[in-house]
C-alpha cells in the first residue's frame, strides 16, 4: 500500500471513532465520516464495501491493536503469575491511554453491531495467554474453572477501573494497579500457594 | 400520578430504551420515541425538559432498578461475605435477565451523555453496601484498598460474565454463578482467613 493510502486509511480510522463516539453508530453515516476525514465518499468505498464494513473494520483494528499492546513481551516460558502480570499492566494502560478506543470498543460489542465479528473477545491474539492459563490449572496454580470465568476476572475489574477513572478524571497510581494485578491474582490462583 | 399517567411513562420508558439500543442516542429523536410509545411528542414533554432531561432520567430509572434488585433482602447485621453473595447474585440475576436495560446502561456510560449524571456508579441506594465494606476493611475482613478497587472486583466480572453471555446467547449454571462468587470473594478477602 502506497504512502498516501496508508495515511487515508488512518485518516479514515480516526474519524469513525471520533464520530461514532460523537454521535452514535446510526448517524456516524460514510458522508459525514469522509467530510471528517477530509476524503471523499468514494475514497472511503475504495477501503470498505459498506458502513457496516467500515465499523466492523474498525472495531476489528482496534482489537488488533488492544491484543498487541496487550501481548507485548508476553513470554510463555515465564511463571504464569509473572507474564499475566505483564499482560495486565499493558492492558490496563492501553484502556486508559486510549480512552476513545475503549470508548468505541465498548459501544461496539453492546449495539447491535456486535453481531457482525464472531467471538469479539477470543481474539487470535490471546490463543498464547489463553493455552498458558490452561496449561496453569491443568498444574494447579489456576482454579481450573474455565477460561471464560478467568477472563472475567482479568478483564472485567480492568475495564470498570479504567472507565470509572476516565469518568472521576482521575489516574490510578503505579501502587494501586500492582494492588489491582494482586487482587486479579488472588480471585484467579488456587488456594493453596 | 394517575394510572394513566404512569402507564404512559412506562411507555416512554420502553421505547427510549428500545429505540437508543437499536438506532444509538444520536438518532433516537422526541419524534421517534413518541411514535414508538404511542403517545404525541407534546406528551413526552410534559414530562422531561428535552431529549437530555428524558436521555439520562431513563438511565435514573435504570439505576435505581439495579439499585433495589441487587439490594433487594441486604442485611446489615450478616456477616459481610453472606450480604455480599447476596448482592452479587442479585445483581448478576438482573443483568443476565434484563440486557436491554443493561445495553442501555452501558452505552448510556460509554457515551458522551454520562457527563450529565454526577457519579453514576455510586448511586445512593448502594450506600449501606459500602459501609458494610468500608467496616469490613477496619476489621481486617475485607482487603483496605479503598471502595474504588473492591467495587471493580464486584462489578466489573459480573458485567464482563453477563455480557459475554449474552453475546454466545448461554446461560450461566448456579454453579458457575456461585464458583464466580467466590472468585469475587477471594479477590477481596484479607489473605489471613
Amino acid at each position: 500500500m502506497r504512502m498516501q493510502d496508508e495515511k487515508k486509511k488512518e485518516a479514515i480510522f480516526g474519524a469513525t471513532v471520533k464520530l461514532v463516539n460523537e454521535v452514535g453508530f446510526a448517524s456516524a453515516s460514510i458522508a459525514k465520516i469522509a467530510k471528517a476525514a477530509n476524503v471523499s465518499p468514494a475514497t472511503i468505498y475504495i477501503y470498505y464495501s459498506d458502513k457496516q464494513d467500515l465499523l466492523a473494520s474498525t472495531f476489528a483494528v482496534i482489537a488488533e491493536k488492544k491484543v498487541q499492546v496487550s501481548m507485548k513481551g508476553f513470554d510463555e516460558s515465564s511463571p504464569i503469575k509473572e507474564s499475566l502480570r505483564k499482560v495486565w499492566i499493558n492492558s490496563f494502560k492501553f484502556v486508559s491511554k486510549h480512552e476513545d478506543l475503549l470508548q468505541y470498543h465498548e459501544q461496539f460489542l453492546n449495539s447491535p453491531y456486535s453481531d457482525l465479528v464472531d467471538d469479539p473477545q477470543s481474539t487470535n491474539g490471546f490463543q498464547s495467554l489463553r493455552a498458558a492459563i490452561e496449561s496453569a490449572a491443568a498444574e494447579q496454580i489456576i482454579k481450573p474453572v474455565g477460561f471464560d470465568l478467568i477472563r472475567a476476572f482479568i478483564f472485567g475489574p480492568l475495564l470498570a477501573l479504567a472507565q470509572s477513572k476516565t469518568r472521576d478524571n482521575s489516574r490510578m497510581t503505579r501502587r494501586s494497579i500492582e494492588t489491582a494485578f494482586e487482587m486479579t491474582w488472588d480471585a484467579i490462583k488456587r488456594d493453596q500457594d
